[in-house]
């Protein structure tokens, strides 16, 4: 057995069975012995932000890791801007990287750069191999690693790759949470109870159905609101979960929104701050004058510690929650004529199926879409959570590979879509059944928001060049279907309800441009 | 003034016109500036890797630097792959990235990253700076830093961008060589004229015109073979000029090449190596016995050091040069029927006219492309210097914004296209005169001949999966035509004279992809 053999083994043993890849020289032992291992899965992406968003989309929705296999230096860069968000996102994701031969590395080949110094900006745990024996010890380390939500990079000199050896046992992962800390979720709960007005913050896995189920109990005890990030990396929700607020994106309603309480409980969540900094406005939402508690660190079980604390605060778990405090059936009517911003979130909300995925990268013509939502049909709703744009394509993949039953529908913005637009052919490729709705309002609209918050109202012609999209304006239904996904545009609200639920009908990827005001959001 | 219009003062002062941007909110102070400072223009590309490989592609044909404006950290990743590109050319570019404001960094908002790290991969100069009123100066500094072939990246602060300040005086560069080492070429001349057969391996500034002339001066005196490397960053070349052999791709006709030289003197390039490291062969190509002489550092003037050498072995730079040392014209004849590589390589050196700048990124499909164009009508010849694929579309940009008044000829491997395919659209608003081949063999055929290389025959499904690209087939009309270049597709030799030269006579973009069988190179 080669080095490359042992290490995909392991991966398979440890439950892997996808890896996304974009692979060169340096990587093919590892891509042959994809094929001598059965029940492995390689999945190409055209550009290596396709690989690694849809390995966050995928370890999102399955809360285990897939893993990449990208080449050399330039190849990890390329995926850097999606590890980043699956980062943020607390993804748990296998990264692994070719390197040269370690006696070739003295060469300076052409290919060569610091692959750990590009892999340390993105890695909670990053290692390069030092021996073919090693690879299982290797992969197991790195899996287990990525088990507490974070990115694994394993680096692997092609020569340890091909070199043969003998193992005499695959190395498993080692995964257990730390036990919580009882005494201070106790302390929380104190704080939560005696506080005129508390917000629980939840992020991470507490924002799956035992997490909520918890947090709605929590909210039942104390009164506390339960709230989430600008952009959680996954969230269940709809009819019969606990309606979590979403913190706004400027600075102001946030701040509006969170000065309100006395004590903040964080679950899974940092502490929210601004995603800009912004003269004479704080990086900090928070008052300062609020208490925050962190119940749970990233080596502890989120879920586990919110359980807790519905306990302390007096809550009995399987006890029925007070109707009030979960969501009702809500769906809003159908919107009518030109689309805007607004109509395209209605539209998609007054269609959208139960257990659809929303991959949602709308940016400035999802704004109100979140709102809609709590009353749907239980659905999962994904975000960018890092704020690098790209994700929401190579995202959607990840997903419907993880959840095949689950229609996957993916909100996105053009300017985004473009930097990752590739993913289009992978999903032709394997004929996922993903429905990308683009917003097409021809401009980085993000931007001229920010202008505007900035109070600046007088344009030159280079910054509206740097904004702008619509010369020429992009073919949408071009690009997709030159990429192998059936597409259309539409103009009106009954259009993409009428496309929408097609494309919803029929297995397999499409594309549905929206045509937006350019002066819509 | 502020910071930001201090920055952008001092690059117009320094000659600098022209800003490879995509921007966000970091950044607006300098895009905004970039209107308050005539003749500056801002280039946008929908994806960072186009702004940083066109980048690439203005500084090696100008010799003086363009400036990127990126995006944080995730922007600085995603213009990585073709920064590569860049530093392994020794292309002058400064490159600009907008940081959060200083005192927003603690809260570690969601775009955060760590900027210097993944700028430090690729900068021969870097530095973050400490304050507006420092940004004259720390941009004078890059601009020089840049023009010694390198690249030189400045991480500037949101704050220090919009914040006032009062300076006296705009920065200007200051760039000078070092003097060259008159001692250490005089012992080169001894140890080339005492050699059996010496070679001279040139690269750089040493690939435009005076260097080929002193080169051919050298080679007149010495009969030395004059060589380059595998892929070269810019080289001068057709009739009347020295004909400079490229060094192979592969090890064993390179080792076979190389193997003839006492000794090889290096000018303005690095000993070869191989691309990767394979087993049983070793990383450097020159013989263990081949003595090697470096006669100009990165500091110094390669093309002074050149033409000292050339007077030292006895020439006269203003004298004749041997007839047979220079290439005589020769057109190869226009092949005929279905399309091979050879017949791409073929129909273009046939077609091809004066001045054209070739953008080879066409890989296995131009492999013999080279050989084909010594005696053509003087040309430049770019190459992927890093082998970060992706960069040939995105060059094609710098090249034609660089001299607009050639015309730019993209030789162009589908595989690789992909990775920057957003390059087409800001073609298409520049209105840019480049004509794109793409060489759509549907497979990433470089790995089928590295698998064969490899001995290795037999081929699973996942490692098929992940090189072959025929399904779905690519339709790069409908892509292209979707981004406003005008495409066509051609089965023939005839059919690609036909529209090769349609497009030439046709100012502005276009494509033309052509059908190759897939086995074909």
């Amino acid at each position: 057995m080669n080095g490359a053999q042992l290490l995909v083994k392991t991966a398979k043993k440890a439950g892997i069975e996808l890896c996304f890849a974009n692979v060169g020289t340096t990587e093919l032992p590892i891509v042959l012995a994809l094929d001598s291992e059965s029940g492995m899965r390689a999945i190409l992406g055209l550009f290596e932000g396709v690989c690694t968003g849809a390995a966050d989309g995928y370890g999102r929705m399955r809360g285990k890791p897939a893993m990449t296999l990208l080449h050399l230096g330039p190849g990890l860069a390329n995926g850097i801007a999606n590890l980043h968000n699956a980062r943020r996102a607390k993804t748990p994701l296998v990264n692994l990287i070719g390197e040269h031969a370690t006696w070739h590395r003295a060469a300076d080949p052409p290919l060569a750069a610091d692959i750990e110094a590009l892999a340390g900006t993105v890695s909670g745990w990053q290692k390069t191999n030092q021996s073919p024996a090693a690879l299982s010890c290797d992969m197991a380390e790195a899996i287990t690693a990525s088990m507490y939500g974070q990115i694994a990079t394993l680096i692997v000199p092609n020569n340890y790759q091909w070199e043969e050896c003998t193992v005499s046992e695959i190395a498993t992962p080692q995964f257990s949470f730390a036990p919580i800390d009882r005494r201070s979720i106790e302390e929380a709960a104190r704080i939560m109870q005696s506080s005129k007005k508390a917000g629980l913050i939840i992020g991470g896995r507490a924002l799956r159905k035992r997490g909520l189920h918890a947090g709605a109990h929590i909210k039942a005890m104390t009164q506390c609101d339960v709230l989430t990030t600008t952009f959680p990396s996954y969230i269940e929700r709809g009819t019969g979960l606990l309606d979590v607020k979403q913190i706004p994106y400027f600075p102001e309603p946030a701040i509006d929104m969170l000065s309100r309480y006395e004590t903040v409980v964080l679950a899974g969540a940092k502490e929210p701050v601004t995603f800009f900094g912004y003269s004479g406005i704080p990086s900090r939402l928070l008052t300062d004058k609020a208490q925050r508690v962190e119940i749970a660190t990233d080596r502890q079980d989120v879920v586990e510690a919110l359980e807790y604390l519905a306990g302390t605060v007096g809550a009995t778990l399987d006890s029925t929650i007070p109707s009030n405090i979960l969501t009702e059936p809500a769906r809003p009517d159908m919107p009518q004529g030109d689309l805007t911003a607004e109509k395209v979130c209605l539209t998609l909300a007054a269609i959208q199926p139960e257990n659809a995925i929303i991959v949602d990268e709308g940016l400035t013509t999802s704004l109100t879409y979140y709102p809609l939502t709590a009353g749907l049909p239980p659905h999962a709703f994904l975000t960018v959570a890092g704020g690098s744009i790209g994700y929401g394509m190579p995202c959607a993949i990840g997903a419907a590979l993880a959840c095949p039953e689950q229609p996957v529908i993916n909100l996105q913005a053009d300017g985004s879509a473009m930097y990752t637009i590739q993913a289009l052919w992978t999903q032709a490729r394997e004929a996922l059944d993903i429905t990308t709705l683009i917003c097409s309002n021809r401009s980085y609209q993000i931007l001229k928001v920010e202008l505007a918050h900035a109070g600046i109202t007088s344009i030159g012609s280079n910054t509206l060049s740097l904004i702008e999209l619509d010369r020429p304006p992009i073919d949408w239904v071009k690009i997709a279907e030159g990429m192998g996904v059936p597409a259309v545009a539409v103009r009106t609200a009954e259009e993409l309800a009428k496309e929408l639920r097609k494309a919803l009908a029929d297995p397999g990827p499409h594309l549905i441009e929206l045509a937006l005001a350019q002066s819509s959001n």
